[in-house]
């Protein structure tokens, strides 16, 4: 399971504070805080600052490697910030995302076959985005087309079926599950990728909600998730549904998780 | 969904205790409690009073059936004490278990038919347990064919798979689901239950488990499930996964169940 650790992202207020004051003390603290609790990249995200997108970034990623090992996940829709920011990179990072839209496709497919980066591809084109499982499958499958055309290997590519709120229409979380599904079966050895968040906006104890699909998807072969590790009950759901899934030979990482109280 | 609530069962102490010192509060604390916090059937099992199961089982029947209008879960793999026991019964029950041996089935079908209760089947023979999904779609298969044999609707079949802990097997689990999906599939109409603990058998914080499997379980279609609803983290794991598969219109019953501080 790779897991994106999603807390250093402009769009919350103290993040932004952080970026905006250098307080490159905080930003290393979130960044060790999920490297510990399990991340396998770290998502760097500075999309508020509209304008000055690549000089934060920059400023994010130089911070972030000074105390973590870890690949990052560059995370920008702009093909120009991410051409700007990989020179940096020390290891092969992954990219956050593409979509269908050409003209993404057409400035970061090249970075990423350059860079032999993972890259996220989210079921959505200029003109829509995919809200019936149908539709997800047949957005997944143009994407599976363009990036392996591209010369990049199934292997790096993560397809984000997209989740919609539960409280718009009751039927979109069970299309996305669908679609993960179908999206694994149909097109073996690709990788399928979720953020959570949106599922539970505008309902109570959002976070029951969010861990509850995460278990849902990775039943349905999810594997990958953009979440916050640091949350050990959403933590806790993900590492027992692997396990629940023979994803997890003699207990062990369970096990070993638990006894370091990483667990609930 | 259908909830069978499991808690008076003579295989735990207190329950043990109470049936034989005729505590009825104790019981009937047991049975308002399971109704209060969402149970549809409030199953009995006296199998621990080997040789008195039938004259346990009546107590209980005729103490529960004071304080609640619920109908029961008569569990007992015995024809005979079931046929006992039946003549007290007030509204259709469920009767816990069938499997595929031949003289569960020659004694316990006539009654199921009779009576137009619920029966739960097990996917299990006199000869073998069913371990992988294969033999359990197989088993359940079977189990249609006898039991729609005797005119029983198909509506009221609960297929039990069966679970085996996670810690003898990690494959385990995985194949009851699998066979959860295919059993739906195969067979509309029918309906699939479970019991949760054995899952968790020897891993440390088993309710976490239990409850992971269950989301999991819910996922793939499971419609019932036999579990302790009194646990309020395992309940919210329920509600919300329901609602997950598109399964509370307007999440009016997760919201309800939220305002009523019946999750987590």
């Amino acid at each position: 399971m790779l897991i994106i650790g999603e807390r250093i992202n402009s769009s919350r207020k103290r993040i932004a504070q952080a970026i905006l004051s250098h307080n490159s003390g905080f930003i290393q603290n979130e960044a060790k805080a999920q490297t510990d609790a399990g991340a396998t990249y770290i998502d760097l995200n500075a999309g508020s600052f509209i304008g000055e997108e690549a000089k934060r970034l920059k400023w994010l990623i130089e911070v972030v490697q000074e105390v973590t090992d870890h690949p990052l996940c560059i995370d920008s829709p702009d093909p120009e910030v991410i051409k700007a920011v990989l020179p940096m990179i020390k290891t092969a990072p992954m990219i956050n995302s593409i979509t269908l839209e050409p003209d993404r496709l057409k400035g970061i497919l090249p970075l990423v076959a350059e860079h032999k980066s993972k890259v996220v591809a989210l079921c959505q084109t200029q003109d829509s985005i995919a809200e019936t499982t149908e539709d997800k499958v047949n957005l997944a499958g143009q994407l599976v087309e363009k990036v392996t055309a591209s010369g990049i290997p199934l292997d790096d590519l993560y397809i984000d079926p997209l989740l919609y709120p539960l409280g718009t229409n009751t039927e979109s979380p069970k299309a996305t599950l669908d679609a993960i599904e179908q999206i694994m079966k149909q097109f073996p050895g690709v990788h399928t990728t979720c953020g959570l968040t949106n599922v539970s906006y505008g309902l109570p104890n959002r976070k029951l909600v969010n861990r509850t699909f995460l278990v849902a998807a990775i039943g349905r072969g999810l594997d990958s998730a953009i979440i916050d590790p640091t949350d050990k009950k959403l933590y806790g759901s993900l590492k027992t549904a692997l396990m629940i899934m023979g994803k997890d030979e003699f207990c062990m990482e369970y096990i070993t998780a638990f006894n370091q109280g990483r667990l609930e």
